[in-house]
């Protein structure tokens, strides 16, 4: 999507195949920056600390950072070895898990020499796809946003939580690829956005969303049951770090207040999921999905712009009060509408979301 | 309550009956300070920037609002004209209005000469008895924890949202009675406490709890769905700026989503409301309750300490992004599990609140 008037992926490869380039999403939307990593441990690094994150983009990045371990050492070890580290940067998202074994089983066959080129490739073929699918959401969520605006005849009103917009994959995103859509068309969307404490990737959707001319409008985590609660809300769509079998969707910390608000209000609930981000080998998602516990100063500090506009971060509690920062939580798969995937939209549960992918379809076998 | 080793109210009266003294809140945690105030602007200029803040507290700063006019000119006109201000100050909380129409239904019957005296003494009085009013409930609310602890024989893990506590009324707290009692009498507690975007008045929670060493922990107001999905909650203990006559709770935005999680995962969900906070007027709090639109900044910019430890403020989001800010929300009564007061824990039902308070015990006669 664009940035100004340019053309932006999140991330892409250095023609040389000497490196990778991703936009720094770790200071934005306030400063836009682009960073140039070269090996691997670079990449895992940007990955846990989140200068580039959303589970379709870091699943993609993984990819890139065994291409990038590959130019230096294609030896079993040095794979191995990029695997471990990568997989070890963020536990919650599967699609790092999936990029990372899909990656493996398209290289451990292969001679040595022949392995940098079949991984840059491969990853390339991930990040195409990534595009394709979520090319493919937004075709499907439109549906339901055309007939959204054929039944109330006025602005659609989507309410979501986080940033499942471009910037999180590698384009289009899964949340805005049918936002994006609708509003190029023509139909009247606003976009309520969650500030999403403690990271603010809200700010990110707000910034995208800026960038496209979508009418939105930035509220507090807390405030969304209370615009379902006055029709202000039509539908919520947020995206996911993993969902089981079932259809329980591992997403940002607070989804699970919103789905709940949304049941409670007759509010239809969608997570946009594509395809790499079910993990099909588990079933409950409260029970089984480890939830990642961040840094604590990401509650204490908050970043922004200060008075002089220039980047800054305050403290609003001090470092002696105690903090739990759950990156994630779980909205079990009875508070879901539906799943929009790049197949369509399947309802949450596991005979859905067979029916989709049989057992040799899925390209989480990768996971298995 | 104390800071320091200094036992405090959040506000007292001078001895010369020509001031007012307040702990100013629009800075804390980060830098405490005490306002005098001469005179009902004044007063109406701290109540509406949240200077001092609290549904109890801000009903009896409104009651010696009024004193303060009185000084100047005991007139009928004066007394209007000040009451009109302050009651324009914050439109959600009813004690405001209580505290108002108690003062004019005490003092409009007085040959002007003699409302000065009775408006300082009527305003002690309602400070007092909110002193009175939160013992009790501390009192009530304590038998709560002490069956809890007596069933787990481990830490009681209580959520609160916003702040009710000691300095959000004039001592001890709404939901902060019980808690301090149990600590003192050495019930083991501990206390989720939310930050509360976009105020952060959680902050103020934290340091109350933090100045008489109740063991608390800092979170998201996102992350609460989760901890009671993975048991780390035994109730939900918020205060309250408005209750219906059938038990609707407005609270601080957000409520409503901790009510619904709650339920969602058997967890007890107590208000803790002193009765000049029940309105008898109305039942239906999500129609009837008007939700005070706060200012559009309070979402953009944060407060807090910068690297310097100076306090200052940074922007999230640029001025050109829209906002909405509502301040509060209405947690509907099938969600509330019981209602303390100081006469007794009410399950949230007209029935209930009736027997406690029956039409000639009620102090909100002054609302109707």
């Amino acid at each position: 999507m664009k940035i100004g008037d340019k053309h932006y992926r999140s991330l892409w490869a250095d023609e040389s195949r000497q490196a990778v380039h991703v936009i720094d999403q770790s200071r934005l939307p306030h400063i836009f920056g682009i960073l140039r990593l070269e090996d691997a441990d670079s990449m895992a690094e940007a990955i846990h600390a989140m200068r580039l994150r959303g589970a379709p983009l870091i699943g993609v990045a993984a990819a890139y950072g065994v291409a990038l371990a590959m130019n230096r050492d294609a030896s079993d070890r040095s794979l191995d070895a990029a695997s471990n580290l990568l997989r070890a940067t963020r536990p919650t998202a599967v699609n790092l898990a999936w990029a990372l074994n899909r990656m493996r089983d398209r290289l451990a066959p292969l001679e040595p020499a022949r392995r940098a080129k079949a991984a840059w490739d491969e990853a390339q073929a991930i990040a195409d796809e990534d595009v394709a699918i979520n090319t493919a959401i937004g075709r499907h969520g439109l549906a339901l946003l055309e007939r959204e605006y054929a039944h109330h005849k006025r602005p659609i009103n989507i309410l979501t939580h986080c940033n499942a917009g471009w910037i999180a994959t590698i384009d289009w995103g899964t949340v805005t690829a049918p936002i994006y859509m609708a509003h190029e068309m023509g139909i009247p969307v606003h976009v309520w956005v969650d500030e999403t404490r403690p990271r603010n990737q809200g700010l990110l959707t707000a910034w995208e969303l800026a960038g496209h001319g979508v009418p939105h409008t930035l509220i507090a985590d807390n405030a969304g049951g209370h615009l379902m609660q006055h029709k202000q809300v039509d539908l919520v769509m947020v995206g996911a770090d993993r969902v089981t079998r079932r259809g329980d969707v591992c997403n940002k910390i607070g989804t699970y207040l919103k789905a709940l608000a949304a049941r409670d209000n007759g509010v239809p609930f969608y997570a946009c999921v594509p395809s790499p981000t079910i993990d099909w080998s588990i079933e409950d998602g409260i029970e089984e999905i480890p939830i990642e516990e961040r840094d604590l100063e990401e509650v204490r500090k908050v970043r922004g712009l200060d008075d002089e506009g220039r980047y800054a971060s305050i403290s609003i509690a001090p470092p002696t009060t105690a903090v739990a920062n759950p990156a994630f939580d779980v909205t079990p798969h009875d508070l879901v509408t539906g799943i929009i995937t790049e197949k369509g939209i399947a309802r949450a549960s596991e005979r859905e979301l067979l029916a989709f992918w049989p057992q040799d379809q899925r390209s989480n076998a990768y996971l298995t």
